[in-house]
């Protein structure tokens, strides 16, 4: 247990990050100072917010330095320990890295998970994890649903999107569109996650996506849990009804593009609607994720919750693995597994 | 008194309007309904929103019909009626037309006026018409005040940009910055309208805007008023406080755009400061004109809020006196004197 496999960061992606970008380095692991512990880590998340970690703009994290391994929340156990509160054998969640193992410490981003009341202690990146809180909390506290909304979500097929539509309806939506790629997601969408509705994106202009959402939307849309940006944003700007609130989770269409961003090209509509455009992240609501897991795992144990995880195994698939995320080759939500 | 000259629409201008979009009519006077008035329009106002209506787009108001005179508020004197409500001899102002008369109905989008409580009846079209309550009800209910806010008004010389830094100031902004084209304007926005900073946004990119903008807010911005959209729209993103209010009152840059929008390029920065960026119209506080108007008038009595208006004389003016607003020349509220 000497050697720690790491997958470092070596130089900025441009665009779509291809292998020249990383390095699999196995380093030595350091002597554990008093207060830390050390994290085997069992499971990687991979989301596409790192691929905005990897650039040098400001953002709402530091960028990932160069020469460091690629920064994910993880879930994993403590095999050694110079801290009392995290006591050898434990299991615990939190922002590491995409590494075998990783250093915590009392006071820092590792949080003890009790793993005996999960299927797997991968649900602790999943559902009951940043992903989970993402959807929660992002639509209840941004989107404000009120009973009688007609809702719609971009990457709807994705980790959090599979999760906001059931979440909607569980909260008295009347009726529920998703937008996705391809018709094996959009069969999904409605077939597992509940989806009144299903919009495949893909060959589609923002004029025949603006169509498309106006057919299942006449009257509008009150409420919309954006992950994706472009083309399909613009087109869901087209469709707002009056008071209309977005979510602003994600603009994934723009994290692999190196040129001018589209940003919202129609947010005059904004104006004509009177709607409200909020940026969402999920750290803002750490403090109140006990509230969030109760209430979800609940909904799961009440059978009204469905979600899905797709694991590839191995840190020197780390790369694939995360591109899967922007290929949208995955089915649910993208997890490596490093043990 | 049998002729009634009306600015006519009768084609929809590509880009900015030029003299073959509009006729200059002269049509008789129709006969009066019962119920309806007969209004001498003394004056118009001259608003870059009317851009908008003359184009066949969705809106929040249809567009104007061609073969139609060109939709504006105007203030006038009832020289003739059939409506019990609205005596000959009152003073009215509404959403009529560029034309010298306009016929009113009881119920419509007429209200009396009392113009002894003001120096002039064209007050009714800048500081307690739709300019000063689009200034009073879109900064207080859409860009949230909160003492100490760091301020950014864009078109901030302009009619609803001037009386915007002058009701933060009474709201108890900390720092107000102006954003506004030229070395006058920006000298005007300290000078008279009491603006803490002014920036030049001609000639100025992206990245100067942003590092103009960084260097009086260095610590971000928390509300934003924002009239003109484009370059300097993605430059205030740039330099969002956290929790940053922005109200999106008006996109003058784009308005005579007849290419793909610009729309916001940055609101990748919405995300990063869990920022608001909601649309706003006049229209939608109308039952509450008689509050705005009530603490607007004491400010002026009070010597706490100063206005400009600009006038200029002849409905043969109407398109030049309308392009000001696109070139910048005028000087206050562009108001056409018709009478």
């Amino acid at each position: 247990m000497a050697e720690n496999r790491r997958f470092i960061l070596q130089r900025r992606p441009s665009g779509t990050p291809t292998a020249e970008d990383f390095a699999l380095v196995s380093e030595p692991l350091p002597e554990l100072a008093d207060g830390q512990f050390l994290i085997r880590n069992h499971y990687a998340s991979l989301d596409p917010a790192m691929r905005g970690w990897m650039d040098d703009a400001p953002s709402y994290m530091p960028p990932i330095p160069l020469g460091t391994p690629v920064r994910a929340s993880t879930v994993g156990e403590i095999v050694a320990s110079k801290s009392a509160e995290f006591p050898v054998g434990a299991w615990v969640s939190g922002l590491n890295a995409i590494e075998e193992y990783s250093i915590g410490m009392a006071g820092g981003f590792s949080q003890i998970v009790d793993i005996s009341i999960v299927p797997s202690p991968t649900n602790f990146l999943s559902v009951l994890g940043a992903v989970g809180m993402t959807a929660y909390f992002g639509y209840l506290e941004v989107c404000q649903p009120k009973p009688g909304d007609v809702v719609l979500v971009s990457g709807a097929a994705g980790a959090v999107g599979s999760l906001v539509g059931q979440i909607a309806r569980i909260k008295g939506a009347s009726k529920i569109i998703g937008i996705a790629g391809g018709p094996e997601k959009c069969a999904r969408l409605i077939e597992r996650y509940g989806y009144d509705a299903a919009i495949d994106y893909r060959g589609k202009s923002v004029d025949q996506l603006t169509a498309a959402i106006a057919a299942e939307a006449p009257d509008g849309v009150n409420a919309i849990f954006e992950n994706v940006g472009g083309d399909i944003l613009d087109a869901e700007l087209n469709n707002l009804a009056m008071h209309a609130r977005i979510g602003l989770c994600g603009l994934i269409s723009e994290y692999n593009n190196p040129g001018e961003k589209t940003g919202a090209r129609n947010i005059w509509q904004l104006i004509v609607k009177r709607a409200t455009m909020q940026g969402l992240l999920v750290a803002d609501y750490v403090p109140r994720f006990g509230e969030g897991i109760t209430e979800m795992a609940g909904w799961l144990r009440e059978g009204r919750l469905v979600f899905d995880e797709h694991v590839d195994e191995g840190i020197d698939n780390a790369l694939p693995a995360f591109l899967r995320l922007f290929s949208g080759t995955n089915d649910g939500k993208m997890i490596l597994k490093l043990s």
